[in-house]
């Protein structure tokens, strides 16, 4: 039954598995999930890509983005600026495509909060605790441990934020937690508020 | 993570396929769901078993279960009584089992306004079309024509309730609606409003 396009949100602090899980679903053939690929601000990483993880943008640029409306919505994180540009969103919708996005609680409540909150649906995504994301972000090895610190300051912080979220998502186990996604994804996909084709199926009742 | 157990009610006009989605959901091994079975004063059929299918009572018994508010819900269906009897359901939810309601539009509609309401999850089951479903009534060939046409008036009824439900599936294909039941289990069984234990981890960050 024909349906509009939803606005799949995962949010969840660093190191709780959200990327991995991202990236499972994006990949996943025939499920067929869409990128909101953010712009931001922030320095470049080696292993990133422009346009596939991000839209590395200036400042200048990302300011010129917020006051033309072009960007549906943007939150700052440790003085870096993030955002979700506006027209690819509305157009994938418009296709009836579904929209994935891997965004913070500022980015999610922005969302909620857009003309398009109606067919967001969130998730958050739990490390089993916090000392075992304490154990994941040491053990990525790649930061210093200030960071480590900082990045666990704003993982209780993210997480404080998880009761406006439609799911929780406790990440035991990756396998496990990608099959509750595509569960949700599936559940969501089948939500009487979103089968536009309903009224059609009840008019031919008369 | 410790949750409250819900209410999953399936709605469908008759020869949809919502008992043999149930029944496939009940047997099978790991779901844990367990069939609330309704009262009612109409006759036992010959392939119904007392206490699986329905507990058949007398109508003096079921006016006395209404009047002792020992039913979670009740309606009357062409002259006979259908009721949920509310003690089971409230043992098993104390449990954190999730119960499976087999149940028409005024029963998920009274379910949906008792006390239970907040833990109710809907999915009306549709038939892929009106002409299919009648096609499905004459082939089951158990029934008498002017039973036939009487059931395709009931259809067209319960079908204009659809729009009070959770969820819409249409029962194109019993694999792939079973498939879709299941998402909607999981993903309800997800849902942030249900995690009783989520205060205790967010604590936690204290």
């Amino acid at each position: 039954m024909a349906r509009r396009g939803l606005l799949f949100v995962l949010s969840s602090p660093s190191g709780a598995g959200k990327t991995t899980l991202a990236r499972r679903l994006l990949d996943a053939p025939g499920l067929g999930l869409t990128l909101s690929v953010s712009a931001t601000t922030r320095p470049q990483r080696p292993a990133e890509v422009d346009g596939r993880d991000y839209h590395f943008v200036s400042a200048g640029r990302f300011s010129e983005m917020v006051e033309r409306r072009e960007l549906l919505e943007h939150a700052d994180v440790f003085g870096n600026r993030y955002g979700t540009p506006r027209a690819p969103v509305e157009r994938w919708l418009a296709e009836g495509r579904d929209v994935l996005f891997d965004v913070d609680w500022q980015g999610a409540a922005q969302l909620r909060a857009s003309p398009l909150g109606a067919d967001v649906a969130s998730v958050f995504i739990l490390p089993p605790s916090l000392s075992e994301l304490n154990r994941r972000l040491i053990a990525r090895n790649q930061d210093a441990p200030e960071t480590v610190a900082r990045r666990m300051a704003k993982a209780r912080d993210e997480i404080s934020h998880c009761p406006d979220y439609d799911y929780v998502v406790v990440n035991d186990d990756l396998d496990a937690s990608e099959t509750t996604l595509r569960a949700v994804l599936a559940a969501e996909r089948a939500r009487r508020a979103r089968l536009t084709g309903l009224e059609d199926f009840l008019k031919g009742l008369d």
